[in-house]
């Protein structure tokens, strides 16, 4: 891993496009401003070309649909590919409804996306079509998991970055094991679509996107053990891991780091 | 009040989904998240069914209307019914504007709600129509209060649940005052939403609508007398009592609990 | 500066109606509620003018655009320059996009305003149309802000707040230059909206158009440079911040206020 991509982010302050949910807009926003990015959001059919056109990497996240938001969200990818601006898609609920599953599909047949980030339900879903999950909550093995990310990374030639208490990075000839993390990621929202959003500012700085996105779940994860350390409960934790991110430095990273490749 | 409601949320995580409004989208996602429940938020006509569908509660909160989110909130009310899914109406800033009230109005008249949870004002203006208050900021008299939830209670045969100073919970025969809770909690946005978001929460686990409503509203206020214990300000009480809410057992409930049955 | 504006906020609760974009939702009634306004939040073209007759201020934000909303937008200020209801604009990425730059010229021909706040970028784009600026990043001197401030305030007949290190607030024939803040208030989204909101709070108290925006800066500053000695980073200062606006007082303002006067 190149761990000086996080200093180039807080040198260039790379501006990273949202078109994201209304949930977490603003733990996005912040988490971006902490690490040392510039978050910008915009969704209307009339901007987003122009948007993406300033910007260094394009986010998209499907966790609160509606059908002009979709319209974006496919006019957004296209110009980001025309430009290689780099994309990652974040198909929240995936195969919770045949709307997320259809949008999320339809958006990678739009576009080359650089990473696609979600949990082991969402990739599966979207590896396999809406009929192998029960909901939000289904629960698979890590091997599952990693078949079904590695179908999607050989199918649309992309990296696929799969957050659970092990994080999985895959792409065609590589993967990755992060152990990072803490519970109590899991009881604050948009944890996930921070994720996501973090991945587009190291894809800003750092061509080799395998190792951009490896380096981001890292980076969440061991912020998330910082944070964990000093927080009470997900109130403080959430505040905490805002603190951690905008101080974290390459050493913390390399003495917290648990990374298997393979 | 059955407190095992709580270890029950918190084993079995339901999913609760919200229809919610822009406002504290984040932070009713996170005290459900904090309480143990499980939060999904979808408002796209395309995908309310199938959401509910996979939820044990609906919670619908009309604090940032637009025409196609009624529809959206209609439809979903609807499924919820059909499957016996409990419903939690948010009437908020009814009778501020004639719009919200109508809204308000059409989905009481769409599905049979289990909990109408709101102020005194908007319980006031949807028992008594948009004539009867002069804006947001009306004053009733605690009777008032009462006797326009006991009005609304008899027609719509539910549940309802007004959050002021003293909080009052009542159905067709029964009645609660509970009187716990902390001026804070005026003073940071959405804490009314949290009250009917976790009321949803409870809903999904309790069969009695008028105990979980009651129940909800004790643990509310008895998080927001602990998370002023040690705010400094709004800022910090917000974040408390998502601490609060995350680590609160049936002990602390019963120590300070204060309610008044009739 | 007259101070008791403040005193008059805290007892009036004046009710400030937002039209603003998702990111910044919570955080703008947040801080409204903790300086002691009353916030509210309506969008819809069917409740905008009924919300605005209710209140003491409006203010707008084009943070996150679509067409819908710029139609309520536009009828919400026709509503309150009809009633005399002061109105601020923040032209959140003027300059950006030409759709942004657009609204914002629109907005600014469509009723008369009372306060611009933006940042230099956002001004000068305003003052001189979308071509002189390049994305959201752009730098200027704080001899170019001045003179787009001027000129924009001399073109529309009003009070121009323009954010930076250090603030700008210009009318026809006064001007203040604000020394206060900190640099971690550029870490956390949505202060310069923030400041927008708050302004809205003071000019519904304060009739003196240019006094109610230098003081919101002086506010905004102080409380930034008083949250800033006790935070860790950016998530614990947006924390901090609410916390000390609460607590805020006279006596704080006039200890660290550094205006001059021109």
């Amino acid at each position: 891993m190149n761990l000086n991509s996080l200093s180039k982010i807080r040198a260039q302050a790379p501006l990273v496009h949202n078109i994201t949910n209304y949930v977490v807009m603003n733990n996005t926003a912040n988490a971006l401003l902490a690490i040392g990015a510039s978050p910008v959001m915009a969704h209307s059919i009339h901007e987003v070309e122009a948007m993406v056109q300033l910007s260094q990497a394009l986010v998209i996240n499907i966790g609160t649909l509606s059908d002009a938001w979709i319209e974006s969200m496919a006019l957004a990818a296209q110009t980001a590919a025309r430009l290689n601006i780099p994309i990652v898609l974040d198909p929240v609920g995936c195969g919770a409804t045949e709307y997320r599953t259809r949008t999320a599909l339809k958006l990678l047949r739009t576009a080359r996306l650089s990473v696609i980030r979600g949990n082991a339900s969402e990739i599966q879903a979207l590896a396999y079509g809406s009929g192998n999950t029960k909901g939000v909550d289904s629960i698979h093995t890590p091997q599952d998991a990693f078949d079904a990310a590695r179908e999607l990374a050989q199918t649309y030639g992309c990296v696929v970055s799969v957050s659970g208490p092990v994080d999985l990075v895959v792409c065609c000839d590589r993967a990755a094991h992060i152990s990072n993390g803490h519970p109590l990621m899991t009881r604050v929202t948009g944890m996930g679509c921070t994720s996501s959003a973090l991945t587009g500012a190291f894809l800003a700085v750092e061509p080799d996107i395998f190792n951009a996105a490896c380096l981001t779940m890292v980076v969440m994860g061991v912020a998330g053990e910082l944070a964990a350390k000093i927080a009470v409960g997900p109130g403080s934790f959430q505040m905490h891991f805002l603190d951690v991110l905008h101080g974290i430095n390459e050493s913390d990273i390399l003495q917290r780091a648990q990374v298997t490749w393979s």
